[in-house]
């Protein structure tokens, strides 16, 4: 392959240029382009400040305006059409872009709505923002101190800190994509805990490795077991008692079947905060467990790890210093912004490195002049990787400490609240009585109330609550979640998280609810 | 676990309440918290446009300006002190909180600076930038479209022309944190496309699976064959002719090898664009190796595939219609940010779905309203997942296909500039003719220059591109990377993607490796 070089011009050879600014050359045309001087756009640059201007005014000042529609519904293929997709041979013009950037906005759910409930994060944080700005302009990517000198100690000093809140004295860790990435990671950490020769060698002619973790777990579990070649059923779920814990001696009575089969038992994973119950396991026995087995205790933290702040809400978590690994997402309850999920580890030794480390010659040079432990990349799975630290930095450096627990606490407060509400109101029935700020409860309309709860009952019932989530979504006043979960039908899950968030909103939430239910 | 309530007021039952506006309550006090009224902070949110400013100023308008410094550089104990990176229990003023970020520009390595040539992504795209803002604000997760409408069209829409560059009619992908998770993705996908079992029973029992790439490859293939229970030699490493090309003829003997030694090929993996050389493989031919074979083929394209918007440099890599699967990172070329990387898949029979389903019922519930094909997010290891495509979308919206295409004609142009100027200089020696804009090079002192090219010359000059890095990172008017690489001692590697680099830039790092490295 070669490409025609048709320089036009000779260039002044290698005469040395001292100065930083380039000095003035006869233009110069290879490959039919024109090489001197930058191509600048000022028309570009003015275009971020425009959208700057349009994201504060339309996103960031309206967040806490309840007027505003939590969504603008509109089906697939409406907002196709009403979107202008396609990408084009020539651009559009910047009038366009603005156009489009407003649709953007209009069409697009307010995850920073007071009215938002429908995933585990919600509201918006402004020094999280702030500091996303500054890192999406300066691009980082945190392999190597060389290129990210400032955003790696930032992310050890963020480590340093969540290590604390565990309760170890030292550790290690690492910033990924997600908790079920963390979630993963930890799993192959344990493995090669295990079995290091697993990294080299993989798994083939060795025994099943098992896994145990509660019926409640994230999905990500069966996820990772997959795609880490263990096999879904490899993992072994742990049955959980009425309000969603794992059971420690069917914990106990699950390894030894494991080992009666002739496998080999090598993680336990537990849950801090599940998924749709928010339930903690109890992770002192469980520890027991794992001790007297020799196993490593993962504790899936993605969800609850933010109680940890909180110094009235901590023992939720209570044993969390006995696990090997933490994954704790600071995306979710303490609102850093998609992602920001450190996976925690106890070990002093090395073993995320070891694990993981590949050495590409390329990027992890060993000749450098500085301290090439810095180059903290190679504990990770990712190459490029994004500064998720910084943004969570930035919100406890300007809360504190002290202030991150304030919202933890008014969190669990307006949870609090939210259940003796729907303990006074007619047609709402909880679940169960939650620990954390998942509020899981069904609305029985007047049509359903005097009915006897039979097949019949839960079968109308189940309708209920994907009916009410079409009005609400098109009427654009509320996002909740709903789900069948474990034989339970179609119920509503209402999480608060965000201190953006008022009792008057719980209260409008129970409202609306029955406002567009009622009738059913 | 239960937390005391002492409700002081009573609410006003189930009264319901149609507008939107919450109406005047008396303070309720839960828990110790008082939950009326959302907690805003005005000046917080007035922070967000002081650090918006900022960043205007202080990274996106001095984007080309070569008078500032690409980094300023500090070792990690010095740096540390400079920062105060310690989070404590009370907040810090917003003074302060702007000086942090100040000082984070400061230190931090100035990516956009048109003499940043370290690594494969470089520059900055003010329209990806202005919509990467926009993002952040609205903070999606992409999981499902109740919660991101638009942002998943997008997607849809973006993978649909990236699949048409690949020469496909149609086909899947995903979008993924970066290069190596679309690698690994690649790699678990073929895997189950080759035994669909591996998902719920392991890999135990199987016998060893093998896959082949060329010994050039990015180092993502190792750290997915340990991740995948795989084991790193189980990789293959194909020999490379003299440019670093994977040899066909090679392939085919090692395929024949790992038959004879009981072993299951299952895959190729050919790069387009290898990280060191810039190489480019054979896909015709390794195309016609799988298929004799009954391969799967992955072409990791993460840094190569953007050549495909130009109508001059596709050829590179011709065939490529012919892969399975590609990986292909817009955030490299392109220059979409940190991260951007699509998994292709040219399969039509939903495996990609079907091979990383885990069914979350709380989730991808069946039963919603609209069409829930939509909710891509359940082909992806992750689950919150960052609207990576529209990002991208907005800057191919913004420039058309044409000026992508001519972003990178420029980018090959400038590096054939540079490897013309290289030739003509004294003391500079070209590895090899590149095929992309990865431009290696050694330069020879002045002190070496009379030796013989014997042991002793190789090891003196393995010292030069470690000692001129250390010197161009404290003066800050540089940065390229320097590696050892398969036998040839450390050597620089000068990448060019920025359309605001320009042929005085080029000159300008002759000159300058050349001031710094003459007296040596």
């Amino acid at each position: 392959m070669s490409h025609a070089c048709d320089c036009q011009s000779a260039s002044q050879g290698d005469t040395v240029q001292k100065e930083m600014t380039p000095s003035k050359k006869i233009p110069v045309l290879v490959d039919g382009v024109v090489l001197n001087g930058p191509q600048t756009d000022v028309k570009a640059e003015k275009f971020v400040e425009e959208v700057c201007r349009l994201v504060m005014e339309e996103v960031v000042l309206k967040a806490t305006d309840v007027n505003v529609k939590v969504c603008e519904w509109q089906p697939p293929e409406q907002l196709r059409q009403l979107l202008d997709l396609e990408m084009r041979d020539t651009g559009e013009s910047q009038d366009k872009l603005l156009k489009i950037c407003q649709d953007v906005i209009h069409f697009s759910v307010k995850t920073n709505h007071p009215r938002f409930f429908n995933q585990l994060y919600a509201g918006l944080d402004y020094y999280s923002l702030a500091a996303r700005i500054l890192t999406e302009a300066l691009n980082p990517s945190i392999y190597t101190y060389e290129v990210s000198p400032v955003f790696l100690l930032v992310e050890e000093a963020v480590l340093k800190k969540m290590i604390e809140c565990v309760g170890w004295k030292e550790g290690d860790g690492i910033f990924n994509p997600g908790g079920s990435v963390s979630n993963m990671c930890a799993m192959n950490l344990a493995r090669y805990r295990y079995y290091p020769d697993v990294k080299e060698k993989g798994l083939s002619g060795l025994p099943r490795l098992i896994l145990f973790t509660s019926a409640e777990c994230h999905y990500s579990m069966k996820k990772a077991a997959s795609f880490l070649g263990i096999g879904t059923q490899n993992v072994y779920f742990v049955e959980t008692d009425g309000r969603g814990k794992m059971i420690p001696e069917e914990l106990e009575r699950r390894i030894g079947q494991a080992r009666q089969e002739g496998a080999v038992p090598f993680l336990v994973c537990a849950t801090s905060g599940t998924t749709v119950l928010g339930a903690f396991d109890p992770l002192d026995e469980i520890a027991e467990v794992c001790e007297r087995h020799g196993l490593w205790l993962h504790v899936d933290a993605s969800w609850g790890g933010s109680a940890l702040v909180s110094r009235k809400h901590r023992q939720l978590l209570h044993g969390i210093h006995r696990a090997d690994s933490v994954a704790w997402n600071p995306h979710k309850m303490l609102m850093a912004g998609i992602q920001c999920s450190a996976l925690l580890v106890k070990d002093k030794t090395d073993l995320l490195k070891k694990c993981y480390s590949a050495k590409a010659t390329y990027l992890f040079q060993q000749d450098k002049f500085y301290d090439v432990s810095y180059d903290t990349g190679d504990k990770s799975i990712q190459c490029s990787r994004r500064p998720d630290a910084f943004k969570f930095w930035m919100t406890w450096k300007a809360l504190g400490t002290l202030g991150l627990e304030e919202r933890v606490n008014r969190a669990l407060a307006l949870s609090r609240y939210l259940v003796d509400e729907i303990k006074k109101r007619e047609g709402f029935k909880l679940l169960m009585e939650p620990e954390y700020t998942n509020i899981c409860f069904w609305y029985i309309p007047p049509s359903l109330r005097e009915m006897e709860e039979g097949p019949e009952f839960w079968k109308k019932l189940s309708l209920v609550a994907p009916a009410i989530k079409e009005k609400m979504m098109k009427k654009g006043s509320l996002m909740l979640g709903y789900q069948p979960h474990r034989g339970k039908v179609n119920f509503f899950r209402q999480v608060v998280i965000s201190p953006q968030v008022s009792r008057e909103d719980m209260d409008f939430l129970l409202d609306e609810i029955d406002s567009l239910g009622r009738d059913m």
